[in-house]
């Protein structure tokens, strides 16, 4: 059974966490975010598939497995297309930490979140790097909240969740944040998330537990089909719960799992409903699909509708665009005349056209709430996906164009 | 050498159009357009890839190796996911069309544009056919003004393109017009184009002349990343130049594609200058990609990401976003520090990483242009490919809120 509790990544047992402004950011809010353990971690994670990988997600993938003590983090700057100027400044980052923190060469992780393409700052980044290490030793000014606040970009609010749970007789503690609200899509585009845990659990069980959760959890939402430079999610293990370990296929690893796959979803939601200029919270449900991926594929081809997602934020059941949204999706078996709509729990669409019972104003009341869901049964097999999405709105438009200058 | 002349699909000889409002659309706007050829015209057509087809859709492709005389399309309703019903009124609408103007059962083609999944007006619609097929016939109602305005659904603007050449020592004509304005995606989304000509040519001329223009064309825009379900390109050809018949590969047939080729980009970047809430015009050029199919993927997932039409929307050079856009794009080779890229003419990355000499300030005053080109050089083959694109404003997502309710 899972308990929630208070804070992110400093919750479980001998983590610690802060964030501080070192004015990469020119708003002065916290752009430095620090993870500490002092005792060692097995850490795994999972990284962008953009081909363009910003400096810190290359280095982060070459040292991951490595006994790592700390994850140093900064927001304004995402240190991609950077070049050698921007891959040394990221290993001098590290090196900070690693010569305040004691820490072995190699057991730092890196990551960096903002615009594209510009050098860091580093000598107000080294200043602040030396200071967040020395904040992290001082009890008074370890802090959650810092932490979730540093790792924000264009997000509006605090992205967390941590629970508590029992593994045999020892109290285990997961503990989570992340950010994101723009450039989510299918394989993490621009989202941080950073989960951390005292289990005693196996290398290869953490491994296989965060592969299985992403699917169903960060990989089934998209904001704007965009996928980032520099998408991480991290998860470190400390032990320090002194659990006896957890391996493959136990009941224990069944707990973990979904401790990890509830913190992984509530932060996925999270990103969601702070989706950048976001006024609805969408859920597309894909059923009976031929294949897993054929459902897959339609519902973000749904989902990353433009039309379909302004006609959200517009109120308007332009059940329409749905089906020919689907329709145009390459290479999956669709027969639009068996195809079957629900906005909400109302039948829109009867075999591909729609239905006598359709009423479109109790539709159209429907849309208006915070969050909806649209049911696309294309009854040609027995696979079903969910994703999550938001509309598009004149915010939407507003944030990404002046976003950067 | 091809001379511009005035008109649409009315310009080449024997060829008749107009359009009135029969009041399907609510504005009283044109909604019902005619093309009308005594002499029998061979038709060769391009129609949506998308699953999901409209009646129309379905009725033309079975009818496109008839002798064709008429084509009937309306405006305001797409007549899609309709269903039977919709099928059935399709038809009756051909079948007017062939009672009132002689034409053997089959001869007649039919489209539709607008909104997606209600049924035609009936009782408007074929009080309205009836009379535009009289009209046709009075020389002081022909109009291929009022043609293009009938077709026109958000376009703000009437497309159209008319030119002469050629062929031996006969005089050939070709005229077009096409509407699209959202939508619009690879592969002809929400898009109809008619283009008519008065040459003598054989149908395998005139088929593969269309297939051969359209990939640099039609299916080179894109706005939204849509696909309709109503997407028609019709070529008909009916012969009153009396030039000797144009076979394949013959020095006539290079002429005519010309002409044809001039006609569809004249008219593609029409469409593209009208582009929902479009504030510009933007080409993007990939060069030297390792494929056709690379160069043509990359060009696209550059135009059609959000993120980069938002910056362009903000003349806001946001470099970064260009790079990660095109490193998102699956199963294409590409290394990222080989990639250069151009801002209009200025060297703004070089090797994956900015340009010493890049101005931000004179990139940001090119984008203030209302043409503005980016070029994208891979540098890993031989393989180029331009596409063109619009930028995403708060005036498209205001169109497309309010679409339909």
């Amino acid at each position: 059974m899972l308990t929630e509790i208070q804070g992110n990544c400093g919750a479980p047992s001998s983590f610690h966490t802060t964030g501080i402004s070192c004015s990469i950011k020119k708003t002065g809010e916290k752009d430095l975010g620090l993870i500490f353990s002092k005792k060692p971690c097995k850490a795994v994670g999972v990284f962008t598939r953009n081909l363009v990988k910003a400096a810190p997600v290359v280095i982060s993938k070459e040292r991951i497995k490595n006994h790592i003590h700390a994850v140093i983090i900064n927001s304004g700057n995402a240190n991609a297309c950077t070049g050698k100027q921007g891959h040394d400044n990221a290993i001098k980052m590290t090196q900070i930490v690693e010569q305040c923190l004691d820490i072995d060469a190699g057991g730092v992780l890196i990551c960096s979140t903002g615009v594209i393409g510009e050098q860091l700052p580093m000598q107000k980044v080294e200043f602040g790097v030396n200071k967040i290490c020395k904040n992290i030793l001082k009890p008074n000014q370890v802090s959650d909240d810092y932490f979730a606040e540093s790792i924000m970009t264009t997000d509006k609010r605090k992205k967390q969740a941590a629970y508590s749970f029992r593994i045999d007789n020892n109290t285990v503690k997961i503990g989570a944040a992340a950010k994101g609200s723009g450039m989510i899509a299918p394989n993490m585009a621009t989202m941080l998330a950073f989960i951390t845990t005292d289990a005693n659990i196996s290398r290869s069980a953490m491994e296989k537990a965060l592969r299985s959760v992403i699917e169903d959890t960060f990989n089934s939402i998209t904001i704007d089909g965009e996928m980032s430079t520099n998408d991480t999610v991290l998860l470190l293990a400390n032990g320090a719960a002194d659990n006896p370990e957890i391996t493959d296929d136990t009941p224990e690893y069944d707990i973990f799992r979904e401790a990890l796959f509830q913190t992984c979803k509530k932060l996925a939601l999270e990103i969601i409903k702070d989706g950048e200029g976001a006024s609805k919270q969408i859920s597309v449900n894909v059923k009976n699909a031929a294949s897993k991926q054929d459902a897959r594929k339609v519902a973000f081809g749904i989902a990353n509708s433009l039309l379909f997602k302004t006609a959200c934020f517009g109120t308007d059941p332009n059940w329409g665009r749905i089906l020919s949204a689907a329709g145009s999706v390459e290479n999956v078996i669709l027969t639009p005349d068996k195809i079957d709509l629900y906005i909400g729990e109302q039948l829109t669409v009867k075999n591909g056209s729609v239905s006598p019972d359709y009423l479109e104003t109790e539709a159209a009341r429907y849309l208006k709430k915070k969050e909806i869901s649209f049911t696309v049964d294309l009854k040609v097999g027995e696979h079903d996906k969910t994703v999550y999405t938001t509309d598009i709105s004149f915010e939407y438009v507003r944030i990404n164009s002046e976003y950067k200058s």
